[in-house]
């Protein structure tokens, strides 16, 4: 039983970029000396999240997009806007509400997923942004 | 140190089932050698979800159903839709928002919950499905 | 590798107050045994949950209580409120929709959180409570 944490980067764009990263945390399974366990997903920021999704343009380009703009709209005058004349606080919001990481098994070296399961990395932030992601394998 | 991972199987129903799966989880700890250490409960799959709740049945069949049909509701033109010509966007949406997985703790085989803290799986797409539940066991 | 599971504890105040308790959970870090690994931070309880968010007084005091509040009310008649004739509804909610743990990395006893990245406890009650916080910690 040992504990391995790598990264991986991402160049994103702005207002909602939704983008499959379960290749990059497969692949870091694959060159793992770990066989089976959990992998622990993980964005260090504030306006990021990690999630799943079945990834076709129907649910990541608009429902997803439409969806997190009717509970929590870009362009609205939030108190966070007062204290660094910034405006993301959309972007802090949804970072809060879908969480800046997940969980997920192994076995074998290959992720378990559903057929159509993908996971994801959403950008809440209001500009692009370089984004490290850390995968923390943990098993045997 | 070692992991383990069961699983147990769930027959739901459509639109929102929510099912108490304390138990499945509890008797997969009890069975098992490690005796601390944490559990990922998994649903592999795009449209089910993992939460906690009071189970009792004014939220489990009325006010968790109320929410989640406010923000998501079933009957809306989903883009989704047009991909598959199959009727489960809401179901994908809700899935992305509770997400599959929730990992916890357990001492002396035994989860740490609440009082009236039950794990549940939420059944989020429009037809009932059978579900197979992933818990990965991490510990000593 | 190893596990340990060790535990803090809350005053909190009703109606979504906002906690930062990075630094109880990086304090055991701190004293440790486990240098890398992941650490589940954990609620007991139906009513509260875990995040990350900024934390800055526009979104703590203002713009996570303004979100919440307009999708999950606190003044509203829940079927839960029959249940047991008390008035905590929203509370549930809102700890199933945040859901009651989050579980992050840490590198050298350090956590591995964005600059402006901090870990919250969110009071979700109609009164302020005595919460126990789990961190339970698994590495090397």
């Amino acid at each position: 039983m040992t504990v391995s944490i790598q990264t991986f980067e991402l160049r994103t764009k702005a207002y909602c970029d939704v983008i499959n990263i379960t290749n990059q945390v497969q692949n870091i399974l694959n060159n793992s000396d770990i066989k089976n366990g959990i992998v622990n997903v993980h964005v260090a920021g504030s306006t990021g999240a990690i999630s799943t999704v079945e990834y076709e343009p129907g649910l990541v380009n608009h429902d997803i997009k439409t969806f997190l703009e009717n509970i929590i709209p870009y362009d609205k005058n939030y108190e966070h806007h007062k204290t660094w004349h910034d405006y993301n606080g959309a972007g802090h919001l949804r970072s809060f509400l879908i969480k800046t990481s997940q969980t997920f098994p192994f076995k074998s070296h290959k992720l378990i997923l559903g057929t159509w399961q993908q996971i994801i990395f959403i950008e809440c932030d209001e500009k692009g942004r370089n984004r490290k992601i850390y995968c923390s394998i943990i098993g045997e």
